[in-house]
């Protein structure tokens, strides 16, 4: 009954992943993993110290792979040693390697949850994973657009002057430069986007650009980023424990291009249980599949 | 800096609208009226006990009329003696004489906030209220159909098997038994509902009947209903204290069919922005003008 | 990984601590029982308008028994038909056989997880309950003086002009008459609440005849009290899903007077870990035994 | 009626300052400010990204003086350039000349509210912005040993295995190395911390000892520490938004000893109220005392 998460990986990103599952009462039991283990440790003093002065209740422990017998969701959050600015692929032969160093730990422990991927490059990441875990589909998925969908909705929001919590639609593909926005499907307040008055005359280019460089746009002052993504996977652990059958966009495997890639999907106990059948214009279902060409060109390379 | 709603009637509804703000901390400062004062009292200790409970910081006070001149939002929820169980507009020459009570005291306390209306027949009330406040436009509003919104989102999910969260759209109409779901507008996950496979062969006329009568098949077994209702007034104090610019369906003043009546609006600060200029079909703009009149109708018998 | 709680019995309490637990997202599956099944779906479809509006994922079902079976927390909020409202043991026959009813239900279903008792008198019933489930000793235990050791706090704040977060202590003895309030162990701010300045003059007796019959005078005006004692639910809940090791003043099994009664206790993922070890005056034995005989007396009519 | 802070500094800890008042929904809008204004620009982005995935309504914006006017509370967390790591007293020129140039940017917005000084040494330069602002007294106050008092719940608490909310006192003294617990006074589950029998025969030096220097096990791996302070703050934050009159541990002026310092004080809107008048032991106000001398001597080397 016991709601438990481990967390692969203590950079900025996992450490921030288990601030925000604590504080929003997201878990109960939160394992904390590093290859430098001090890194782990010092995280989970601070979780602890945070903990005692929100009156929480989460247990804390560090390093033991133990633990990942009980675990009912991982959240894989391995950083590279340095962040190329450039194009997030370029990460991949160092993190594909880093999160490999995971796997048998994992089997070791006959685990047999939900794994939530966020190393870069996300889809690609996540279908290494997924192939190397072997659990049933579904059950490896990536946060892939998440981040990018609430940066568009943040953008459109901005744009008309209405809360963000009012704009649907999702961002689609890679989570990275071959990504896009299905223009087509999004509406805010219940109508399209682009039949707001406020919207007519609007460069959806730039738009998109804007959605697109959101993350670089973080980095330049900080040199990573961390809240956003973090609380991505807040609201992906709890619709995995809740069982939420809620829809995300996530990297999911598409049937069709044979490919995680970035859509939205519903969410629930078992991870994916299915990408939701979006309606795109052939423009978009060419972006589509031009993004899915980049991811499968990417996997290859590490295969 | 503070935030104060006064609650003005201490039934089973704004009881659970108080509730609701305190254990969700969406209130700083809670003031309760009763024309019978020893009920809005013993709320006063409830709400206190629960309080001291859950660590909160919210005051609560009661039956202080001098409070009104210091709120900032009033919430509405004066209730019939008796429920009559077949049409709301019934209650509609017991009500408008119970709030009118209630005018010359905001008057008095040169109130200039937004008020919150959930007495039945609500849209009748709502523009009742608003013509004798004399409030600057938008500034009084009607829970409507957010409730009635709210059932369609159950419905529709439980036909699909996805999570009420994914469903977007909005119950127009009185909140009453002219109400009507614009189903081409209704979508989930990002898609028109009547596209996804599961909702193939639906019955829409009947998952309709089933929203419009939510309420009565809750009246039957339990006696009242206010859950609900106190969740959806929760969520509106919330958007206008955070200036949240956010779409909820309310009884908000339609510049073409002249009349409070529900539909999507965007909420702040000052309360109604403006209703979102939903496209709707022939037939179902047909349905709101019916709607409407139905309204006007009930509205000229107080006036 | 899910948490999964059920709950007997749907008046106004019952109903108030599911409503509590979703509101709160402090659990993530509700099964609701009443006698009268039409009460426990009504309520039902309350909760799941109430989650539509919030965005929740707890998922309900009612009247269904199979859910014993993968229950974790019982909660026992059967009611008497009429409230007397002189003494609580007068209830003690007609509720004592009312919760009988459900024990075979409850042990058919293999239930082998926590059943937290709010049904009056709290201790009696609890003692009651805890024999014909026969248990592991701490599974079973009530709500007992948590919500008197609230109002406690709320007086002692009120007198002194600071939180009630900030006043520690516990109501001891029976949730009823024969309940006190050992003032030598009351805290505010880390000092004893009887030397601070405000507190000097203060008469102990007629606060503790506030706290004693805080619920009387919401009676009065209300007709029923149920935000307090669910809201003490409600964390209690928590407290065993989460397995928090925290101290509350629970009705628990004392060795010494071989008696359920409330006073602290430590409350995990096994119910009651251990009462902890007050240190009382010599007075304040002398009451905490005189409750114990009084609860023991109304026990052995029922026995 | 909106709660607005505004945020002196957007390192680490400014920056989770913000995310924790926008992820528990602890504020309406905020401010951010940095000397590099692209530090507060790139926080404000992620703030944004991350208030859109949580539906959060929250506000924000960056470098913008005029917002001073309308501030509540301002929080300074201006970070030295490096962190010295033997004694925060190091830190005291740079920093004292850092938050000083914020001085006349407040002063020039005619400013009325509360400021919580975070940064270190926390004493000192709460004292030093205290005598630059010349507010009225309580309204400027330090966050002092709450982090301590987290740190000494959390070590008590494992210590006996019960949870740190069931833990009680208060670490006083300078937030550094001359702080000191008052031992005498931490209860736990309403009895004496050294009564319990899992208590006896631990070494009450050796327990300070890790609660002294908790912070520094946290730099070792980490890097910084963010998390803990910065839900120290977001409670602060929160009880002077809603007037709460809570006791908690920070840096307030101490009539007795003429000097800011850390020590338990009811918290509301004016700031800090008053002390809370705690009873040391002779041993116990000895060490107060010599504390008290070491942040004077360190501030009179600024004054």
């Amino acid at each position: 009954m016991s709601r438990h998460v481990s967390i692969i990986g203590c950079g900025h990103v996992g450490a921030d992943v288990a601030f925000s599952l604590a504080s929003q009462n997201l878990a109960d039991h939160i394992s904390l993993f590093d290859k430098k283990e001090e890194k782990a440790f010092s995280e989970m003093l601070e979780l602890k110290d945070m903990s005692s002065l929100i009156h929480s209740h989460v247990r804390f422990d560090c390093n033991d792979e133990s633990q990942l017998a009980t675990t009912d969701i991982i959240v894989v959050a391995v950083g590279p040693k340095a962040t190329e600015k450039t194009d997030r692929l370029n990460e991949v032969f160092e993190t594909s390697q880093a999160v490999a160093q995971w796997v048998p730990k994992i089997k070791a422990a006959h685990f047999d949850g939900v794994v939530i991927n966020i190393t870069n490059p996300c889809d690609v990441i996540t279908a290494h994973l997924a192939k190397l875990l072997a659990l049933p589909q579904g059950r490896v998925f990536g946060t892939g657009t998440s981040l990018d969908s609430a940066r568009m909705r943040r953008v459109v929001a901005d744009t008309l002057g209405v809360a963000t919590a009012s704009v649907d639609g999702y961002v689609m593909g890679e989570h990275g430069e071959s990504q896009f926005v299905p223009w087509s499907t999004i509406r805010v307040g219940g109508i399209p986007f682009t039949q707001w008055p406020a919207a007519s005359g609007v460069d959806l280019m730039a738009l998109e650009q804007q959605v697109r460089h959101g993350g670089w746009d973080i980095l330049a002052g900080k040199g990573w980023t961390s809240f956003g993504i973090a609380s991505a996977t807040a609201r992906l652990v709890d619709a995995v424990f809740s069982d939420a059958h809620s829809v995300f966009a996530v990297s999911a495997f598409d049937e069709t291009l044979q490919t995680q890639i970035g859509q939205p999907a519903i969410i629930a106990a078992q991870g994916v249980v299915q990408p939701v059948p979006v309606e795109l214009t052939d423009q978009e279902r060419q972006r589509f599949a031009d993004s899915a060409a980049v991811i499968k060109k990417a996997f290859a390379s590490i295969a």
